[in-house]
C-alpha cells in the first residue's frame, strides 16, 4: 500500500487548510509534520451499539485512549476538533474492518458511511513529541526517519463490554537527564498521553526485546541511555481488533486526523 | 556526640514553638518530623568577606543550594523565615569549623557569634520527603529509621570565588512507576532540590558502589528498582570544608533550622 505524496500544498498551513488539501487529494501520506502546532488525533469509527462500551473503555484507560472528540451517530462532523470537518475525506488514508478482519485500505469512505457510526478521536504522541522536541530533546526515531517502536505490554487495560486487552507502549531512549525532563515536560500534556507509564526495565512490564517492536521500527538505544515508554494510541486500534466489531474503521497508521485545535490548548501550564 | 532528646514538647507544634522548645533545651535531636508541614533548613554561617563569593555559588547552582534566607552581617535573625528567629540557639546543635578543621559541636554557638557573621539558610529534602510521602510513596531509609544515602558524584558545580567541588546527591530506591510519580511531586518544589538530576544509571555520575554511601547509611535497591538521585544539601557543607574559611559555622548532621514557612508555600502550584 504505497502512501505517496500528490500534488503540492503548504505544509506549514493550518489544520483546516491541511484538511481541505487531503480532501482535494492533494495529499496522500503521513501526516506527521503537516500543520505544526496543530493537535492530530487517531482516529476510531464505530457502529453506535458499541460507541458505549467503548466510550466507557476510553473513560476507564485515559493514558493510552486519551479521548479529545466524539460526533453524534451518522454524523461525520466533530465540531469541538475543526470547522467544516468531514471524517470521511478528511484522512489521508483509511482502515476498513469487518469482523476483525482487515478489507480495505480506501482514501476515502464515503460510500461506505452508515447512519449508525460514531467517530472518537483520541490524543496522540505528535503533540508531546511536539513538545520534547522544542524543548531540544532529540527523538531517535524522528531522527532516524523511521517509525517510533511500539510493544504490547503486560499492562492490562481496564475491560469495557467487548473491549479488553494489553496496554501497547511506545519507546523512545533517553539519557537519565532527558527522561527527566521528558518527565515533566510529557506532565503537561495529560489529554495527549501525558507522563511516561515506565522507565528503565522494559521486563517488569512484559517486555522481553526492545529489539523486537510488535509495531514500528525497531531504534538503538545506547548504553548512557534508559528506554522510556509512554501509552500509545495503538492501544485502541489493537483493543478493537481483538473486540472483532461487525463493522468498524481507523486511520492508517501514520495518517491521522489533523484538528483546529493547538497542541499549547492542551498543556495544563 | 549523643544527639538525645532531653525534655518534653509537642512535635506537631509549628515552628515557632519547636525553635523556642530548642531554645530552651527541650529537644538536642534530629529535627526530622518536628513540626510537620513546616520548611527546615541547611544553616551555613560564613564571615562577611566570603559572603558574596557564597551567595553568587547558590546563585549559580541551585538545585544544590536552594538559598530560602539570608541574614543581614552580624545580624543573628533571618525574619524572612520566622518570627523570633535566632540561629544562635535555634537549632538543636551546630559545627564549628576552623580553617576547613571541625573544631567544636555545641549546642549553642551565642558565645562564638561575631559582628561580620552572615547566615545562609538551604532548603533541604525533608519538605520534598513530605510531598512524596503525602502521595503514598514509601521511601525506603525512613521506613528503615536511617539517613538517606548520599554520595560525591562526578557532577562539577558551578565555582565562585573559593567555592567549587562535586556536587552531592542523596538517592532513594523508587519502583519505576513511583519514580515517574516523584519526578512530577518534586518538580513543584525548585525552592527545596526540584526534581531529581539522575534515574538509573549511577556510573554515569561517577558513583562506583551505592552500598557504600560518602555520607549517610546504605539502602538496598531491589530488582524492579531504578536508584533516583536527587542533588543533596549537603553539596554546600562539602564546598565549604573544600574552602577551608578561616571560620565557619554549620548545622549538625539532621539537626536543622525549623522555620514558620510551610512546605505547600514553596509548590508551585
Amino acid at each position: 500500500m504505497g502512501a505517496t505524496m500528490t500534488g503540492r500544498f503548504d505544509v506549514a498551513a493550518d489544520g483546516l487548510a491541511v484538511r481541505r488539501a487531503i480532501r482535494n487529494g492533494l495529499h496522500r501520506g503521513p501526516t506527521a509534520g503537516l500543520a505544526p502546532g496543530y493537535v492530530q488525533g487517531n482516529l476510531a469509527i464505530l457502529p453506535r451499539a458499541l460507541a458505549a462500551d467503548f466510550l466507557q473503555f476510553c473513560r476507564l484507560n485515559p493514558k493510552p485512549c486519551p479521548l479529545i472528540g466524539t460526533s453524534e451517530p451518522g454524523d461525520p462532523r466533530v465540531p469541538e476538533l475543526g470547522e467544516d470537518l468531514d471524517v470521511r475525506t478528511d484522512l489521508p488514508r483509511y482502515r476498513v474492518w469487518r469482523n476483525g478482519e482487515l478489507v480495505a485500505e480506501p482514501t476515502d469512505i464515503g460510500a461506505l458511511w452508515r447512519d449508525d457510526l460514531v467517530s472518537f478521536v483520541i490524543g496522540c504522541s505528535f503533540s508531546f513529541e511536539e513538545a520534547l522536541t522544542a524543548e531540544g530533546i532529540v527523538l531517535r526515531h524522528i531522527a532516524r526517519g523511521c517509525n517510533v517502536p511500539m510493544y504490547r505490554t503486560s499492562i492490562a487495560t481496564r475491560p469495557a463490554g467487548p473491549f479488553h486487552g494489553p496496554m501497547v507502549v511506545s519507546m523512545r531512549p533517553l539519557t537519565p537527564r532527558d527522561a527527566i525532563r521528558a518527565v515533566q515536560i510529557t506532565s503537561r500534556f495529560p489529554s495527549v498521553h501525558g507522563a511516561p507509564v515506565h522507565i528503565g526495565k522494559p521486563e517488569l512490564i512484559g517486555i522481553r526485546d526492545l529489539s523486537q517492536p510488535d509495531y514500528g521500527d525497531a531504534v538503538e538505544v545506547r548504553e548512557d541511555e534508559l528506554p522510556v515508554f509512554w501509552a500509545c494510541g495503538v492501544t485502541p486500534q489493537a483493543v478493537i481488533a481483538t473486540a472483532k466489531p461487525e463493522f468498524c474503521i481507523t486511520h492508517y497508521p501514520g495518517c491521522m486526523l489533523v484538528t483546529d485545535r493547538k497542541n499549547t490548548e492542551f498543556a495544563l501550564l
